[in-house]
């Protein structure tokens, strides 16, 4: 049956998801997604087949809060005032326990996940301190050595505002005949709202960030730098030289996934 | 080689784990346990059989914050002032990511982690809303229905002072000609000296109980009594009657181990 033939309505979730476990979100053929397992749910409790699409498609090992989804459910499944609820309940019980609708309402049938979305917030966990702890083993990246907060926090600064991010951004393979350099420049800018290091106390600092829209690997990037500016390897003023070099060699090392997390995304 | 035959000093180690992968921490041949786990690492940095003696045995999937152990060293190993926090980073490496050795010292040679113990606390953690959550799957129970919470605290007045616990501990497998009820009856008086549920936020309630001892599965025997109570099918006052029962049958369902830890051991 495809959603073609039949009325349909536009359904919006928010999700929060353990990574740990899972081949990122998109899904892929053969390993487990966070979109796969969620679909095939989906599909199952709906009895047709569930495509999403999705606000931020989050790597392998990286979790979701407030990852937000879309699809078109037949609309005689959804027709009952109680039906997401029940839907929401139904999926939940299927995913346990890594994967959680949070919410599921009904959406204006223009809304898109990805492309309605103004903006994106990520966060990222670093527990600061020689000893680990094993309850934040799967959430954030463990650094032994002391990060001076002021330093962190002056790393920002540089990069609030409209940018060109390709020296935090994982290169796109494109082929030779392929590469028109000014077509992937322009691709990777990005406005940068927001970028804070908050001090959680028990030696957990945290990362926030929100931009209009990231490039692969652009937060994880960006925290491994960050984090040499705060050892002292770095000053924070070279965050600025790296980002007008354009290049990835300059930026600082890809700070590990599971520190990482699409904490919220704004409509 | 027998530490009988070398001078050895006692060493206490203060130790969290997540206890999700373990077969408790008792060692046990041919399954993971915590404590089998730790002793293997410590032999292995140490070069000699290292027989642990540890605070509290929790079981299969409980958790540990506070825990405490001690052992013989051989004293050639730990002579050295920086030797335990070399020691401790060793076994920390080994043991990653679930098993943490937070703090390692030198102890009295009479100091035994269990015997020299005043009292042990414990912490439940109920998530108490419709909706589970991703990042407590492996730390919380998830409790759909509302609890009463102002319910919850007056049932935990009952518990506090010295009572005889059969109520709310497994019983002990004892041949029929081995049995002296007067015998287990005595040894499951225990003296509870605080019990109280705090409300942490975001539907997350928390239970702390601390007594000079515990018997088997008895924090968890207590809490799934309590819950009934907060669901309003049992009342308050009834804890004391099944106290004073002395009958397994008669308290509430078993709460599941993940949502306990053993959060301090006081000396």
């Amino acid at each position: 049956m495809s959603t073609d033939d039949v009325a349909t309505v536009r359904v919006r979730l928010t999700v929060a998801y353990d990574g740990t476990g899972f081949h990122g979100f998109a899904p892929n053929e053969g390993v487990a997604t966070v979109g796969g397992t969620l679909a095939d749910a989906l599909s199952r409790v709906l009895g047709a087949p569930i495509e999403l699409t999705c606000a931020g498609r989050t790597d392998t090992g990286v979790h979701g809060w407030g990852q937000v989804v879309s699809f078109d459910a037949p609309a005689d499944r959804v027709a009952e005032p109680e039906a997401l609820v029940d839907l929401q309940h139904a999926v939940n019980h299927l995913c346990l326990p890594a994967i959680v609708v949070r919410d599921a309402a009904v959406a204006p049938p223009d809304f898109d996940a990805r492309f309605s979305a103004r903006s994106r917030v990520y966060r990222y966990t670093v527990l600061n301190r020689p000893v680990p702890d094993p309850f934040l083993a799967r959430t954030a990246w463990h650094v032994e050595r002391p990060l001076d907060l002021s330093l962190l926090r002056l790393a920002c600064d540089p990069l609030i505002g409209e940018h060109e991010f390709s020296s935090f951004c994982r290169a796109k393979k494109v082929k030779p005949r392929d590469r028109r350099p000014d077509d992937v420049l322009a691709s990777l800018t990005r406005r940068v709202i927001s970028a804070r290091w908050d001090d959680l106390g028990d030696d957990v600092l945290r990362f926030e960030i929100e931009a209009n829209a990231f490039c692969h690997q652009m937060v994880r990037s960006i925290v491994g730098t960050l984090v040499e500016v705060g050892f002292g390897r770095r000053t924070a003023g070279e965050v600025s030289a790296i980002l007008g070099a354009r290049d990835r060699q300059a930026a600082g090392q890809l700070a590990p996934p599971r520190g990482l997390c699409l904490w919220a995304v704004r409509y």
